[in-house]
């Protein structure tokens, strides 16, 4: 058999131990299908004497890890440190430069400086790869990459934080509210002490950022992201979404929404949704992640899997390196950076569609003819509106409303006119639904 | 750019047709994802005058399709012939010995003769793909070669005829019975005017061979799927499947049942089955395809889209053309044909399951203590009974039962018992219930 491929590890938490474990557990066949044994040579992590449950002691010890690309005897490097920048950045601009394969897990730097280290990679001719990086281990970068490769993408949309995605369909099980289910999340392990990254959408648009650069073909902006989390749908958003036929969802959406044949205007949003019950992503539930794309030629596709875990992250970060075992080293993001067409941020408000809007008011005469005055003032028809006799804590009353298919634009317009009424408890909650 | 791949195409019905439009549609993004343009210039088909709606007058014309392979301007050839032998088996062969790329939608060749063709295609260097002979646009045979190729896959099952689940789940929705639903299909252009493939499990059992193979890295073997079809499902088993809270799919499974660390013992079978209604697979109607793979550190992941259909279909035709394009050449069927494992058809009998049992039987007294007696000397126990007094046509009364977990070799015993029973009217159903 050809010689191994010689792999050089930074950052040895729960993903790394789960490299190491998937490498003893599977070496054979994942030797047979990369055509070489992948061999681990050396690691580095901020504490050597840590206990892991994984056997540390084959490997070479480095303390430094910037310097882990300097060794001869490496021929690729696994970066599972995070961060967007530091100590992975400084590892990958050096890996990189060493001429060594490079493959990590971290979103939060790939959707930062991508293209810098995209654009290194293909000057030096080294490998770059980042498949664990979104949605786990499902393999939807390689998917959009080479699987859907021969088609225009026209819209990529998903279910892409599986934090988030299981607060909602337990809150959906439970009836409970958002701070409730977050504490429970937090104590079984599905959401970290400091959980601002996954429910604020951050971790998402990150993933959702490097997804459209692939899919589209277009110089990757996470800054164009528009971002907006979770925690401020209640239990009665998921109690009506149910009785109008929809599940809550927090779903990242790419869409281009125009060519002048040079620049593509995409607009790219990380929102609670309403999702139809019978859609693919409704079903779509605990900490899975699920990506919809959908090509001129392919139709819809949908890639679903676990978007987390150790296995599952180990099994992203394996294939890329049987990958590089295997030679395969074409652009990181599908095409050569400098032919990625040059992005123009889209404005929501030119988009048309439902959309579920919430109010908090103060439970007084006129607080309904003010709002629906409102809305006909900025041109949004209403199709449906709920208030109920139940009144929230502190004395509010909730009202939700469907407005009819129209502008975003218009829906924004409302709010603004309602923006400084006192009659108002708390800032509205609107949700996009989806079709 | 580099020089274009140049590209012979054996066939040119909707498929072919479709792959001619893809080409010219998405000429600009295949060329940027391929590295260089990707272009046909000789075309072979039965007709050289039947109108296909696209142009064929910018390619040279090529009367004996075996002789494409000898052009010395192709470097790839298409075949979208079909046929497991014949003219496609020659076209293969001629262009693997010519040293040729070559790509195929034909999943009967390739459950037959897919081995052969990649050894010889391995012997040569030459690459052999043929994601299009698997669940039409989904890129599952990527998906399962390089996307999980770190993992052990221990199940793999999926919804893999279009056609079949077209008509089961428009008879869930409409109560029709299976001949009517089949005329309307056949009608609608849902099923081929012979659709004994599709209805018989044929084409759904050529297509969990090429993936079994794949995903257990063994070698294939067609003739060890056990097939069975869904002309036998009634508008009343579908009925008591929802009574009982599953919807009724023709589901292909590959299970590893064991290994000897040499030979893998595989269990491959096409048949109709009871799919919870909250699994994944039940939600997917019409003609999509749907593919389940689990592996030891990916966990569970789905793969779903359209399972045929032109545009879907040269979706993968040209991203296998890309591929070679881009110089991706590996084996097949993911590691060496040399290095698949020996296979071994493992015994259903074997299983322990659920089953849903349904007796077609004569409305006469003693009948129903015929049945629960075979059950009970076979083992069997029974989980629920429903007879319902509705006769069936010709005075035929239907009995459904659902047995309790375990060994599939005693519902076959019970079935034995009765099979000269004259209390049947008919060979009753089963079908195994998927947890």
């Amino acid at each position: 058999m050809a010689e191994p491929l010689r792999i050089a590890l930074a950052g040895v938490g729960t993903v790394g131990a789960g490299v190491i474990r998937l490498l003893e557990t599977n070496a054979a066949l994942v030797a047979a299908r990369a055509g070489r044994p992948l061999e681990i040579v050396a690691v580095s992590a901020r504490s050597r004497t840590k206990d892991r449950g994984v056997d540390l002691s084959a490997f070479d010890w480095v303390d430094d890890m910037a310097r882990l690309p300097e060794r001869d005897d490496v021929d690729a490097v696994v970066e599972l440190v995070g961060g967007a920048d530091g100590a992975a950045l400084t590892l990958a601009r050096n890996a990189i430069r060493a001429g060594k394969g490079f493959v990590t897990a971290n979103k939060a730097m790939i959707a930062h400086h991508g293209l810098e280290l995209a654009e290194a990679a293909e000057a030096g001719g080294t490998p770059l790869k980042f498949e664990a990086a979104v949605a786990g281990g499902i393999p939807v970068v390689k998917g959009l990459r080479e699987g859907t490769a021969a088609n225009s993408i026209e819209h990529i949309y998903g279910i892409l934080n599986g934090t988030s995605n299981y607060i909602l369909s337990t809150m959906e099980k439970s009836g409970a509210d958002f701070a409730d289910t977050l504490s429970e999340a937090q104590r079984l392990g599905y959401a970290e002490a400091d959980p601002t990254f996954d429910i604020e959408g951050v971790d998402a648009a990150h993933k959702l950022a490097i997804l459209a650069a692939i899919a589209f073909g277009a110089r990757m902006d996470f800054d164009a992201v528009e971002t907006e989390g979770i925690a401020r749908v209640r239990a009665a958003d998921i109690a009506q979404a149910d009785r109008l036929g929809y599940v809550v969802r927090l779903v990242g959406t790419a869409d281009c929404e125009a060519s002048d044949g040079e620049t593509l205007r995409l607009l790219q949003r990380v929102k609670p949704c309403l999702v139809p019950k019978q859609h693919p992503l409704a079903s779509v539930t605990g900490a899975t992640n699920a990506v919809v794309a959908e090509g001129n030629f392919s139709g819809r596709l949908l890639f679903q899997g676990a978007g987390a875990g150790d296995g599952p992250t180990a099994s992203a970060v394996v294939a890329d390196l049987i990958d590089i075992a295997r030679g395969e080293a074409g652009p990181a993001f599908s095409v050569p950076v400098a032919q990625l067409a040059p992005m123009e941020k889209a404005e929501g408000g030119d988009r048309t569609g439902r959309t579920y809007l919430r109010f908090t008011v103060n439970d007084r005469p006129g607080v309904l003819a003010e709002m629906t005055a409102a809305m006909r003032d900025a041109d949004v028809s209403i199709e449906s509106l709920i208030q109920e006799g139940r009144v929230e804590e502190g004395g509010e009353v909730l009202v939700a409303m469907v407005a009819h298919e129209g502008p975003e634009r218009n829906v924004a317009r409302a709010l603004d006119l309602l923006r400084d009424s006192d009659s108002l408890t708390a800032p509205p909650l609107t949700m996009q639904i989806i079709a």
